[in-house]
């Protein structure tokens, strides 16, 4: 049973803004590894913009329901490095997460049975002074230990506080239903908080269904990114079961000049 | 036996050009570790251009030779996602490699003893709609049951037909041999389908060698990329053994404005 | 014991100029999984600028401390492949070095206890010629040999002159200390050769302290990054306890018109 235990917990993911042209991941890998010669390292990505908590946050809940149980998810997107923020450890579904309290984790935080330690300050976990490397004097020994089997109420108490990004929930309003852009992927598609079940019959009519974006009037759902063609600002539901905007083999981005928490108004 | 063959099995490479920014990669190698929780994936490259099948084809070619007998190569660049095209799984020299049918392993069906299958709906894959997320849906679950040890055959019937990219073949022409430009490196350098043994005896005296390039006259083997330098466009013989277009410390593709396909006359 | 020792050196670190949008990283890695199917390859990073050496040796001399004994760092940025210069091999701390002799291991070659090795032509390792990929011809077999358990004593001779890159020490000029640009990290941050140590009772009064780069003068030392806002160029002590200049939300590198080897004054 320990050796099922100890193989389950050598599963680390990585997610970060560290960029992949600098030492910082791989001096991050060598805190792991030197705690943890066998643990296995996942790149999940370390491409999120700078400081952008609210796309790590959304990374984190994509790619979280893929993984295996004993899974540790290691988050480091930091702006707060070297203040009094928290750093947290989230168990949930048989998965932890470590990660500074700053929102990162507001999506896994909707989850069923979720727990929350803030970690502190004992010979278990002495804190080390670090004014901007947590991930290497932080995060990354908080994540060997837990990986090596400690408990998470081991290394602090249980809060029930951690910290949520505010108005990720869509909103029905008198003019309609109000969601927010969340996300863009790498080609600039819009990804937003508006999913199947919360659109319902609004999908029904496929054909019917309007957006406003921005002053851009959207009409119609489009089954893939090929059927927008030519037609503008386009809507599809995404790989998630996302509302996204699009525009066919252009940047919508950028061309449509959108930015993380625009409204979208489904009329 | 069966624990050796366990052992090669769980390695696999991934290909796609699905970017490292996003959650894409990561929600991909979450599916095979559920699976797998042994599986050792290496990521080959992410960064194909999107929906450069050609591209990502001369990646594999170029890759596979050096992986051991039993690894696994998921390749996922797809602009055919959420249409009818195949899945395949092709067999060769050891090696598995799962892909849509898009021509993407024109290269591999080239090798001695190839054995291509194409995956059915069956109650041991039973398909799910997949219209913009197949490596997600469909790919890596394929190739968790592939490295799970299911013959490819119990997957789906054997086929003769797996699309190959046309034209992939020098053609020898009245006024000379006509390559193309299969792939640029990231340095905008050109690599072209015209390998040492079909230059043959024109590569005897490197300094008459001479092409044409979309109206550009290129005369003479450089040794090394340095040896090119202050002579314009240059051409080599690559570390794969084909020629290659180069300006030194330049961008060729860019400054020559060279696109996939260009032909190269060699007179 | 013997297991034990197999154990340690499969890990295998990998850092680059390579790029991650080609072949040439999953190439060397096949190399390595072809000789070694049970290696963990770990990328530092393969975005190192194109034959930068300098910045190469600064990623390894950062990393290499949190690695575990047994570590072995495969390093190929190479603007001499295909000339005559060394492949060695640097053994150090239990940790070995695998890469050409062009002064990318400047700073490992400044640990006690160094031991360099030339690897030479034998029946262990004969070379083939390899005018422009001596990470997949040279660089990843002989990594691959060491891994295995041979000694670099066995690959070659003991050699006392690996090179070094010149001028990396701050020196005491009579207007003052004179340290130098090392490495930008991807935000455009210059890191100098200063370290906490050197700068010594100047950083006893932070608000007092007094640089010249370029022309700017620069005064008082930072606590973070966002200590530094509105005002202009800044200085702190970095996560590797070297000074760094910076501009807040701004690339000092870009906006400042710096470069590697620029000089800093303390005065």
């Amino acid at each position: 049973v320990k050796a099922q235990a100890e193989e389950k917990q050598d599963l680390i993911t990585l997610t970060s803004d560290f960029g992949l042209r600098d030492y910082f991941v791989g001096v991050m890998k060598g805190v792991l590894l030197q705690q943890l010669p066998a643990a296995r390292l996942i790149d999940i990505t370390h491409e999120i913009p700078r400081h952008d908590v609210l796309s790590a946050a959304f990374v984190l809940k994509e790619v979280f329901p893929y993984f295996p149980s004993g899974t540790i998810h290691l988050a480091v997107v930091d702006p707060g490095v070297g203040t009094a923020r928290r750093k947290i450890i989230l168990k949930t579904a048989g998965q932890l997460f470590v990660a500074p309290d700053n929102g990162i984790l507001s999506y896994i935080l909707q989850e069923k049975d979720c727990r929350t330690y803030a970690v502190e300050n004992t010979p278990l976990f002495p804190f080390e002074k670090s004014a901007t490397f947590a991930g290497r004097d932080h995060f990354a020994p908080i994540t060997a230990l837990l990986a090596k089997g400690i408990l998470p109420e081991k290394l602090g108490a249980e809060v029930f506080d951690a910290k949520r990004i505010e108005g990720l929930e869509p909103k029905k309003m008198r003019q309609g239903l109000v969601g927010k852009i969340i996300y863009f992927d790498h080609f600039g598609n819009a990804v937003t908080n508006l999913s199947r079940e919360i659109l319902g019959e609004r999908l029904e009519n496929p054909k019917d269904l309007r957006a406003k974006l921005k002053g851009h009037s959207i009409r119609g759902l489009q089954e893939s990114y090929e059927s927008g063609q030519n037609s503008g600002a386009s809507l599809m539901i995404n790989s998630s079961g996302l509302l996204e905007v699009f525009l066919s083999c252009e940047n919508a981005k950028k061309i449509l000049n959108l930015h993380l928490m625009d409204e979208i108004l489904m009329t």
